[in-house]
């Protein structure tokens, strides 16, 4: 069987902050025979999110875990699909599975494969208390994952801990805040517009949240900072969910109490500029025994089921919001990624095909 | 009664790195009676430690810790001295006692006081099984339980480990370093001169040893020290000692390995220059997952009978080496803190008195 397939490629290496001209879309065929022990997956949604920006550069410290992505290459991400073609006894026509394939509309994957074994896996959805598809990629995929597991594998939260998160109205930070909530900490986020500062504190259950941008002189950027911390934490920050990293950063150590933890899950305001980076005073980190520690979701992969056991039911008690940025179609990928660096996405973005 | 005692103290907030002209050594007198309860001390050794540089800042991290000192002030610092006079139950004159006390000749501490109480305590020294007095402000005391805690504790490490070491000739260092070695791991170290580098090879037994001053262009110095690392780690390090910060903590970043942890142990490089500063690769922590975190020698005050029961055994057993630097008098101690910051000193740094 050979389909027309549409994959989004890279036009060069991105080292800056990505726009649509960085990006084609290229036309091949997916050949797939019955003696070729491959799944054709047809997707349905493709997950869009920041890290990938590393792997696009010529050199980041991401490639020491994940390939960086050559000019004209497919690219290797989240996506759920459904088998429309099997040549492996454990997937069927019509088998709806998630994993990691491509920003294409439709991959070949073999199940013997270690990498395939290792992330694809099929998922029930609608009636008899399955998800919407979409929430695969989001809430119970590695968007989620992250969440759980670096609040409560890496923070490890105590009820009543002051619980900072940035960049909260995220795919990661919306739901960081909100497990943090139900894990009986006090919580204040941050974001870059009013109407996400709303809707952190209206529909998310943020005890509070501010908007970043609210002070216009950028070089007073950190004493506006410092002075957000002092009136939102009046008693320090215990824990750091970090997602954005430079000034934020240092801004949140100033004022973090003994013992802090912070989870740095990402550092999105460093990625699109080269020389951007967070001078954090070590000091603060000695002096009040600060732990900072990196991770990623795949750390947590063994917890996979656990995690999504307790995520899931939260779900279903209406404990969690689920916030999804959704756009249509292939061509939309350059657009919907480029936005996750401007800040114009809400929750977790993703490409809806056919 | 009434002796005659002099103490040091600094002339001014001191925010660079220190002089002679910042200190001048005050008399006055010590006033002890039988009924207050207070127990007179002739001091034998003071204790000289770089961190006391930031307590003589004006604002310093170190605040939230360890109180800043005020002009003209006394500074508490370890010493290890005789009782002269006691007016309490648990001391009598001639017993031999080490705790916070203070840069000077003669101090006054009362038992009954929760700082004296966790503290000051009894050694026995000499014959029997004792060490040298000095020992119990090194080896023995913060310098031995720093080393120890920040390895066993906080580095966990496992045998065949690479293990870097900065600051290695140091009173941490060179402690920290023959404890990895006796923990099984590969241990190297860098010093600023080569007597240095040859004493840590030659006597202390570390696997390799670098000075990180040999490359004379400053400019390049993190280039420089990514080719040390590269020729002395070609496989990574799993764990780093940190005792220096600035460029030193960015290139061991950059040569970590996965999973890789940092002992925030001190970062004597940023405690001269109110700007000089690490500016890490944070991608590099998150992406390989390493893990920072600041600690100090109290956070294991409960543990320090039996981090110095193993210290103590390895000493008898000729295992760990000891470096000890001693000035004399009373009015060395501002060279000798000084000394502290052009890297003059050899192991701890002690100042014997009488």
């Amino acid at each position: 069987m050979e389909v027309w397939n549409r994959y989004v490629a890279t036009r060069r290496h991105v080292e800056g902050a990505p726009t649509e001209a960085d990006f084609e879309v290229i036309e091949n065929t997916a050949r797939w025979s019955p003696d070729s022990g491959e799944v054709l997956v047809k997707n349905l949604f493709l997950s869009i999110d920041p890290y990938q920006l590393n792997r696009m550069k010529v050199t980041s410290a991401s490639h020491h875990a994940v390939d960086g992505i050559l000019p004209g290459q497919r690219i290797a991400a989240y996506t759920a699909g459904e088998v429309v073609a099997s040549a492996s006894p454990e997937y069927a026509a019509g088998d709806v599975v998630v994993g990691v394939l491509g920003w294409e509309e439709y991959s070949l994957f073999d199940p013997s494969s270690p990498a395939a074994a290792a992330t694809v896996h099929k998922v029930s959805t609608g009636g008899g208390g399955g998800f919407p598809l979409s929430h695969h990629l989001s809430v119970l995929g590695t968007s989620g994952m992250t969440a759980y597991g670096g609040l409560f594998e890496v923070s490890k939260p105590a009820k009543g801990e002051k619980v900072f998160v940035s960049a909260a109205s995220g795919s990661v930070g919306s739901l960081a805040g909100q497990f943090a909530k139900l894990a009986g900490c006090y919580v204040v986020g941050c974001a870059g517009t009013q109407a996400k500062v709303d809707l952190l504190k209206d529909k998310l259950g943020f005890d509070d949240a501010f908007n970043y941008k609210e002070e216009p002189d950028l070089k007073s950027a950190l004493k506006s900072l410092t002075e957000h911390f002092g009136r939102y934490f009046p008693d320090g920050i215990d824990i750091y969910f970090e997602n954005v990293g430079g000034e934020m950063l240092e801004a949140a150590l100033a004022n973090m109490n003994t013992y802090g933890r912070v989870a740095l899950s990402g550092v999105i305001s460093e990625y699109t500029g080269a020389g951007r980076r967070a001078v954090p005073d070590l000091l603060e980190v000695i002096y009040k025994r600060i732990t900072i520690r990196g991770f990623f979701a795949w750390d947590f992969l063994p917890k996979f089921p656990e995690f999504g056991a307790v995520i899931g039911e939260w779900i279903r008690e209406g404990k969690v919001h689920v916030l999804e940025d959704v756009s249509d179609g292939i061509d939309s990928v350059p657009a919907a990624f480029a936005a996750l660096f401007s800040g114009h996405n809400v929750g977790k973005k993703l490409v809806k095909l056919a």
